[in-house]
């Protein structure tokens, strides 16, 4: 289950978990005005780092909190040498606040940004055999899901939907149209052809999502950026989750439709997760 | 200019605003998991108190965060003691957070809340003499707006357009029909009858909101609760703003359309003003 890490970095230091402490009116706190980011080191290096790590600059400027993610590597090794960690499977999580001020909606001047980062040991599977249940909802959250920020009370409200009715994940749809997924992006098969939903405004930009998108290039999969509407769900061959935790995940089951009645895994999912596992070794 | 209050009321203690410190993992710091409200004292009362700490347990209550609200008053009434604002005019802000917990999307199970409370002396004017120029922009936050969260990220980002702009507010629509503004409602009059946005899910209710329309009734105006769609702003005769800290304040431009040209204020607005004023003795 969930647990909290040893230790943290936070603004520089390294300290035990239970006195990393920011003030009240961290802005993270009251206005959940942050970006994160979220990495896997796997075989002794974070895959995808420089992707990763250019969507957190991307997300700091669209928010405009100034600061140069050019650090965080050097700042990460820190932590990962105090917490045992170099080169060990890891999840690592990072979050950049705007930092301490009196409450006010307009943007401080001059404030010291807040930067948190922990790591917690962590072994993703070769491949995620997980068979996932999933239900779907209307996407009631805002429409600039391309930014990766910590207001997510939607997406844990959403999420929350998924664990009442013992499900994995909620799949999500705006105008009739599927989006993404609480904290994963969705994809479709139908007759060999990957779908995805493009991404704009209205879906964060996987790194996993991307990988996909280059494994079914090189694959000579046809893959179309292109929506699939939550009414023809039933008429898809297979359907799979995307993300850095989930790798790519298997749907046997959206709300009532079963797209496979044992535990199969779709031929181009698995296809698809195969490439997937090779990357992760040939990448390190 | 804003400041921090020199205590503050945290999980039952007060203490110095400079040692009010919550943890990393508090779910209001990670995702922005939370609740707030805001009063104002008023010639020796919190002003429609009642109804502040209803909209607040009906906030709790939407994401299931279990509180009795109840308690408020008593705890309130401990930090004014200790910041020497029993009676006095003071701003109040209360915060509930999920509380802290190893990051992950779902609930946890039996953990302890974060409350979270300050005060700060604030005398409102009688009357809100602005005479404010606002922009308006598309509204891109989520469609649950009738839930005072604290991921505020999207209004924090509407509101510094404003700010860019050296403007008071950021007026917003949604579908081209005018929803609210970024931590105010809006009203527009034409013809002597009075326009809000109806209190759905694409609109915080606010109470000074909630003052006015029952003002509106006492004093025989008339009262739609009907969206004014973006394009019609210029057709308006008259236009406002309110919220706990603007009370009722009057618009002079929105964008490029002026609707007076002088410091004048609408004699409708000005009306609804002054009955506001009697209220706030009134009720005290």
């Amino acid at each position: 289950m969930a647990q909290f890490p040893e230790k943290v970095y936070l603004n520089g230091e390294i300290i035990p978990s239970e006195k990393a402490q920011i003030s009240v009116f961290d802005r993270g706190f009251i206005f959940g005005d942050g970006i994160y980011e979220a990495m896997a080191q796997i075989n002794g290096a974070f895959f995808y780092e420089e992707a990763h790590l250019a969507r957190l600059a991307e997300g700091l400027s669209k928010i405009n909190i100034r600061y140069d993610v050019g650090q965080i590597p050097q700042e990460v090794n820190k932590l990962l040498a105090a917490t045992n960690l170099i080169g060990k499977d890891c999840f690592l999580y990072i979050q950049i606040t705007r930092g301490v001020a009196p409450r006010q909606h307009a943007f401080p001047k001059d404030i010291k940004l807040t930067v948190f980062i922990y790591a917690l040991p962590k072994v993703l599977p070769d491949i995620n055999t997980l068979h996932a249940n999933v239900i779907t909802r209307e996407d009631f959250r805002w429409s600039r899901c391309d930014i990766k920020m910590t207001s997510l009370l939607g997406n844990v409200m959403l999420n929350e939907e998924a664990m009442q009715h013992e499900c994995y994940e909620t799949v999500l749809y705006r105008s009739g149209m599927v989006t993404e997924a609480s904290h994963c992006n969705v994809f479709f098969v139908k007759d060999r052809v990957v779908y995805t939903h493009p991404a704009n405004e209205f879906i964060l930009n996987g790194i996993t999502r991307l990988v996909v998108i280059q494994l079914c290039q090189e694959l000579g999969l046809e893959l179309r950026e292109q929506a699939v509407a939550i009414d023809s769900i039933r008429e898809m061959d297979e359907a799979f989750l995307t993300g850095t935790s989930t790798q790519i995940a298997s749907i046997r089951q959206m709300d009532d439709h079963v797209y496979y009645q044992s535990n199969n895994v779709g031929p181009i999912t698995k296809i698809l997760q195969e490439a997937f596992l090779r990357l992760k070794t040939i990448e390190r």
